[in-house]
């Protein structure tokens, strides 16, 4: 038996339920894998809040440092989010000699590389299943379960706000705010709901991925990001009448040696199994040089599907303190910061997807030659071109699949368009994958 | 770094397959985990066919004694399939302090808890990724990333022949036995396909998951299975024309204080995901008390995933070996048969399901009357009922969803049923899961 004594920092929602499961599970856990974990230091500047949980009095304490410079606390959990303090908290965690488990993607985002660097260095560990997909184990998986095969894609469905908008949109054909509104009110959606559908969520949880798929240490910022503020209820329609549904997709994917990283709304075929990942459900697709295709799907969020992730963090990490005497957790962490060959990102100009993209002629004749001419001149092919029925105005939405071209003509093109003057201001563009 | 002897026996398509990888991603490895896996031993029964990889002579042997006995090997990796002699190498390999990574379900579904007791009891472990789901790492996610859960449900499509043969009849509305002849043509199925048809394939894997999820030690010749070879295409499009597809699915579900097992054709909703897992693909769901439901989907046979579960066995293993001096292991490989509060096997005759019934009515009148009757007698209450066009011969098919009832009582009505004059003998009965 192996006692583990934890260190709790940020005692919100998911502090709460990591305390109430640690709890309820602490002799179901110490029976089954032999890890006796205890709490024993809980910290949040808030301590007077009514918890879903009760706790001895004596554990809480409103200094990081009492938790972070206990010589009694083996594993700090970081849950505070965003970068600092977060961030002081992992990296002098790490220097006074504790493993860390966290599940901040913006952190991780932001300085991964850095706080991996350190703690490699300092032959401890940093467990982080919680930051991408909630209690899928998505990165076991992928550093532990793939560890023999090269990436070349991994793509999917990893913010389940933005995800629930999108199907309630779809399922109830409903508008972009009042099917936010329905989320806000379930509680799926934070009162300021910009982190997640302007897509900077599923570009912090890209960044994560692409540095443990491809090597790249790309911060979440500078990922192309789209969100999903501007999706029109018609556009699901008018795509779904196509065979496609409309998902936030985050896409990592080599190209040569370069590395595709970019989140946007995206339209996917209804017959691919994402196209059928509804609510707050994350799916994540990940291809392996051995594996082929592989899917996991499962609660992106939540207090308990956290819980889940920190906690087989924590008893992964109890089991391998022990192999601390033996000198060798350095060349076990390697793995997280391996460069898989593909190193560069690739400029989103370069990159080449078919489009989805719709134009209200303001003035119908001679329009659609007028658009076609445009897209012609820079190589853009029209899969297919469907005019839709009058809107109320007069106005004619005209909508085309293209097949593909890079960002930077279909950029160039749509410029062109828009200055139309038979052309409406408002001008859709969404990528397509297959 | 940390070099790793590898003993293989049983050098067939698999086999060749993991020698071919390991030394393809040797240095990829090493690089990436700090773990050297060297192969010094190869050992099959015929040492004379050709191989997909040529490999030194001086590493083949027909003898596995010079495998089990050889103490410069490390890890056995045993491929041979079938209960004998690959338990005696199993066994014996513990027994001379190697632990072992194996793909072989059968052996498992037999000898599985006597296995791991032995290891547990040495010291050492027994990888068997490979045998559930191909390259899904399904075991490694039930095993350490859902540790903290309590299993409710573990259900899927784990026979990727199966599977093909179902959706190829679905896709191409073609009997059985060309679906069949389709799989053999493409090497899905072997010229014996009966492992995969029968179910019990499936059985031996679901007993592997059971024993993980339930800590039930079932015999997979114990586990209620019925295979596919009795579907027939008009099953598959009356199902569909209901909003069904019809899978073959292995199902371990907490009942109480028992736990529900079987392997059968079933039908689910063409909205649930599993409904559009196509082709020699798998897919597995497991519900847990934290996680809720999660989906694992890939490739679950094939030399490459095959061997990307075996390495990742290795690589794990090899990291853990580290902790022998630490003498912990006995504790951490407990999780492999925790009894996790259930282990009663619940009879099959008190399962409850709903059911796709047909009948062939000879001759109309009454018919429906009668069948209703006796349907009444057992409680059994009809949901829906369907009468198809006149066959050639003139009979009708009678197309009936029912209510939830026990096998118990669709049994004894069934029989009597059966036994009117104006139906005919065959009769199908298929069950339907949410």
């Amino acid at each position: 038996m192996k006692k583990i004594n934890i260190g709790l920092i940020g005692f919100g929602t998911i502090g709460a339920g990591v305390v109430k499961t640690l709890r309820s599970k602490r002799a179901y856990l110490r029976d089954k894998s032999g890890i006796d974990i205890n709490i024993v230091r809980i910290c949040d500047k808030d301590l007077k809040s009514k918890r879903s949980v009760s706790v001895d009095k004596r554990l809480l304490t409103g200094s990081i440092g009492k938790v972070i410079y206990d010589p009694g606390v083996d594993i700090v959990v970081e849950l505070i989010g965003g970068i600092e303090p977060a961030k002081y908290i992992v990296m002098e965690s790490l220097r006074h000699g504790k493993s860390v488990v966290t599940a901040n993607k913006a952190l991780l985002s932001d300085s991964g590389p850095e706080i991996f660097t350190l703690a490699g260095e300092l032959g401890l560990s940093v467990g982080f299943e919680a930051s991408v997909g909630g209690g899928i184990p998505i990165i076991r998986a992928m550093k532990e379960g793939f560890v023999a095969n090269r990436f070349d894609l991994v793509y999917g469905i990893i913010n389940g706000t933005s995800n629930f908008i999108l199907s309630k949109m779809a399922e109830k054909k409903i508008s972009f705010d009042e099917a936010l509104a329905i989320a806000k009110s379930k509680g799926y959606a934070e009162r300021d709901p910009y982190l997640d559908i302007s897509g900077s969520d599923s570009a912090h949880k890209l960044s994560v991925l692409a540095n443990l798929g491809f090597g790249v240490a790309a911060k979440g910022s500078g990922i192309f990001t789209e969100g999903i503020a501007d999706i029109d209820r018609d556009d699901i329609e008018y795509a779904s009448e196509m065979g496609y549904a409309i998902k936030l997709l985050a896409i990592a994917k080599r190209s040569g040696d370069e590395v595709e990283l970019r989140v946007h709304p995206t339209l996917i075929a209804k017959t691919h199994l994402l196209a059928n990942v509804n609510g707050i459900y994350n799916a994540i697709f990940v291809k392996g040089d051995l594996v082929g295709e592989n899917l996991f799907y499962g609660q992106g969020a939540g207090a308990l599907p956290t819980s889940s992730a920190i906690i087989s963090d924590i008893v992964t990490i109890a089991k391998n303190t022990s192999v601390f005497c033996c000198g060798s957790q350095k060349a076990l962490d390697k793995c997280v910061l391996s460069v898989q060959g593909a190193s560069r990102i690739k400029k989103m100009e370069d990159i080449c997807t078919r489009h989805y993209i719709k134009f209200i002629a303001l003035d119908k004749p001679g329009v659609l030659a007028k658009i076609s001419g445009i897209l012609a001149k820079y190589h853009i092919s029209i899969a297919s071109v469907t005019q839709k029925e009058r809107c109320a105005g007069g106005d004619v939405p005209i909508v085309m699949m293209t097949h593909d071209s890079s960002e930077k003509d279909m950029s160039m093109a749509l410029n062109e368009i828009r200055a139309l003057k038979v052309i409406g201001k408002k001008l859709v563009r969404i990528r397509v994958e297959n």
